[in-house]
């Protein structure tokens, strides 16, 4: 008889697993966390930028910023005011709860009220590596187009709020909200979306005062 | 005595094999042959359009799309007048050399000029894994931001072109050209270029006479 082992499954669980202990870690020091994700050059790191300086004074954040090479959006979260540790990846396409983990030691959480974790740029692999934050934010950018929901839905599957980022664009560019829109609510019926733009500020209140109920819940 | 098998150069080797055979097999047909990589939304299918366009009753093209999921690249293909195959990854982040032999099998090489590769969106991934085409081109777009060939070098040190599109939003986005050219001059010296927009169509005669030039000398 061959026992046959499941190796994908267990290799999944291991992060799993690390994914748990980083969550209870960030519950008891009382921190709100946030996995935000997106393709390359959607906005993470200026929607980092607009939220810290909406955030300054009131909250303490901390970043950690994964990329495969790099410290530029770790830079730019700490010139921001937040606390910034980069992971290099050093080629991974996406962030690990090992990865966190190690970067989580390096931060004392009981001084933070908000964590923010910037996944590395795509749109594929970081959906299946949860890391143990308490949301998952997916950004999306209207330059990609409007059919990104249906060639990507493990990415808008998962996610628990939706940033739709550089709606400045919207009169340069054909992108049609509602089949866009129509993907989401196929794939994440409900999933709670915001509209912004980083370089307008239109939007980002709503954006903000969802961070601000979030982190006030975890006093 | 323990002796280590390095497993990861096996697989790779492996991928390369098969890219081999694909080269070897597109070669024998006389047909020229690209890999196309960018993020998710840079214009891979609008620039396969527009190229099917200009190439219109002088050429013969085939488009093997690969997604993670839907048809909607390969029926955008067809629509603009190519022979498309699609393959659906199944939540693979890139196509690999077996995916594209298995679509090959679907094709009679011999009555065609151009194939042209459409690869999973994705700055990561697709660059550890040659498929066999001739060229690899990657398309960079505008509002993704000047930063990313610091950010994803794997990618842009690797290709054989460049096409830098969506060039008719430079005058809404903060993008600095001379910091994004030292990026790829610095990874990828005298890297061929080709700024375009495919809504305008500024800068596609050039990126059309490259395909001619390479189309003609297969023959």
């Amino acid at each position: 008889m061959i026992q046959k082992i499941p190796i994908v499954e267990k290799i999944l669980s291991a992060n799993d697993r690390l994914a748990e202990m980083n969550r209870q870690k960030i519950e008891e020091a009382g921190v709100f966390s946030l996995n935000l994700m997106a393709s390359p050059g959607a906005g993470k790191t200026s929607l980092i930028e607009q939220t810290l300086k909406c955030l300054s004074g009131e909250f303490r954040v901390a970043v950690i910023d994964g990329d495969i090479a790099t410290s530029i959006d770790a830079d730019r979260a700490s010139a921001a005011g937040a606390t910034a540790i980069q992971i290099n990846t050093g080629g991974e396409c996406h962030l690990d709860a090992v990865m966190l983990q190690n970067a989580l030691q390096q931060l004392d959480l009981t001084q933070f009220d908000l964590l923010i974790v910037e996944n590395v740029g795509n749109l594929v692999c970081p959906a299946n590596f949860p890391l143990g934050t308490h949301k998952s934010v997916l950004i999306a950018s209207i330059p990609e187009g409007d059919d990104k929901p249906y060639k990507y839905p493990g990415m808008y599957r998962g996610v628990d709020a939706l940033v739709i980022n550089k709606i400045d664009l919207l009169p340069y560019i054909p992108f049609k909200m509602d089949f866009f829109r129509t993907g989401v609510e196929i794939l994440n019926p409900g999933v709670v979306t915001f509209p912004v733009s980083c370089q307008t500020q239109e939007g980002l209140d709503e954006w903000i005062a969802w961070i601000k109920t979030n982190v006030t819940a975890k006093k």
